[in-house]
């Protein structure tokens, strides 16, 4: 693991680091806050949307400031692998910048494109070893496509993630175009694979043993791609214990998040910090 | 003027704006922050950094936060000049990103580079007849070169400027490389002028008629060019109501700026809400 940068912030201090990921066969580089906190440290993972690095959420987000005062650490993954070795597509919402938190099964996709082990288990892996981090006590949020990432995550994974919580996500991906043309390219044609990466049929068939706190705006451009009507229904038929704020007049950006982070903070270090 | 984007942001609007500047013969970018208040609103003025446009401080700094909440506008100016008929210089520290806040004399930069007319004057009152900003309540605050600019705006117009503070400015230019080079450029050779535009000679000079805040890290990479030992040096000699915090371990960054921008968000609203 290389150190790429380290700064001050809010007491604690945000990393910058890179290493090798068997995972992905390529470098990746994440973020990572560590709080002023001694001890092992709850971990809330930040998973980001289309075209964003590690760097968006670190830099935009405000997480840091809540973390630091709730004590938990937060870390930015990138959103798929890079460099010229992996594939890419000329398309903003394929290829890097796109990963989708799946693992692609289909060419030129599979070599790479393994963002849901890596989050999952490797940076899981690698972080414990190197960081006074908490095995127990991680929950995962994220925005977006990232937002996508963290509900399916969560939901498969309820005991790697104990808490869950998303802004904007794409709800649905199985009936948008924000998810069906990158499933068919990463994971083929058979829709039941698909069915295994959307928020709102998993959390029908499946559920979460928590509180899922999800913020959406009202005004976001995104509306039709997100479909958070999905998620509401599939809420409302499980009785799934959930926080859905649709939040009059917020648009898809940083801002928005920016907003609601201290919320989404409380509400994972309310859980993280009571195990 | 032209609106380019609006987005909700903690309860108020985030705005960027373009207008044509007859001061910098260009179009001009800037950022607005309003927050959910009636009447006239007080207004902090946002000075950023070499290199900056006028989006950094809008989507990194946090400061909106904390505006909102203390009800302050905020607006985000660029550091220059724009576009292919302005001038410009292949390095990052002149011409476009590096206004360094001053009326360049000298060819090739005289036309456009403006900067000191432009914030204390054109740009103040565009936005007075243009939003519901009050013209007697507003302060000043910058990064760096913004801090440079802030501290210098101030001190030579008390009577706009009824607050001030600065993180990690260009304290004593006419003793800098972040200075000397920028001042024979746009100033010339005269070095009488350049004093006018020195925080730490202004102020052993003139003073400010109110307490400076200035925050500075101690692991600063620029500590050598910024200089912060002239500007505690006027501080001391001039008996200056100031607090000059030098923060362990912090660097130039904007994480830097983060950490603390409530404390100086809070500063001037303390002073511009009784006004």
């Amino acid at each position: 693991m290389k150190t790429l940068s380290e700064s001050k912030l809010f007491g604690g201090l945000q990393g910058v680091y890179s290493h090798y990921s068997e995972c992905c066969s390529c470098e990746m580089t994440f973020g990572l806050f560590m709080p002023e906190r001694s001890g092992s440290v709850p971990l809330l993972w930040f998973l980001s949307g289309l075209t964003c690095t590690h760097e968006n959420a670190m830099t935009k987000s405000g997480l840091q400031a809540w973390a630091a005062r709730t004590g938990l650490a937060v870390i930015f993954p990138d959103t798929s692998p890079r460099g010229d070795a992996a594939a890419d597509s000329p398309d903003y919402d394929l290829g890097q910048g796109a990963g989708f938190y799946v693992n692609a099964s289909q060419q030129p996709w599979a070599r790479h494109f393994r963002m849901w082990d890596y989050i999952s288990s490797e940076l899981r892996e690698l972080i414990a070893a190197n960081f006074p981090i908490s095995r127990q006590a991680q929950g995962i949020t994220g925005h977006s496509m990232g937002g996508h990432g963290a509900l399916t995550l969560a939901i498969r994974n309820s005991e790697k993630f104990r808490s869950v919580s998303a802004f904007a996500p794409i709800a649905n991906p199985v009936a948008s175009d924000w998810g069906r043309k990158q499933f068919d390219a990463y994971l083929g044609d058979n829709r039941e694979n698909w069915e295994l990466h959307d928020a709102s049929v998993l959390l029908k068939r499946i559920g979460y043993p928590g509180t899922i706190l999800i913020d959406q705006g009202s005004s976001d451009q995104f509306l039709d791609l997100l479909r958070p009507q999905a998620l509401l229904d599939s809420i409302g038929r499980r009785s799934q214990p959930a926080k859905f704020n649709f939040r009059a007049g917020y648009d898809h950006s940083y801002f928005f998040i920016s907003t609601f982070a201290g919320d989404h903070v409380r509400h994972h270090a309310r859980v993280l910090n009571a195990l």
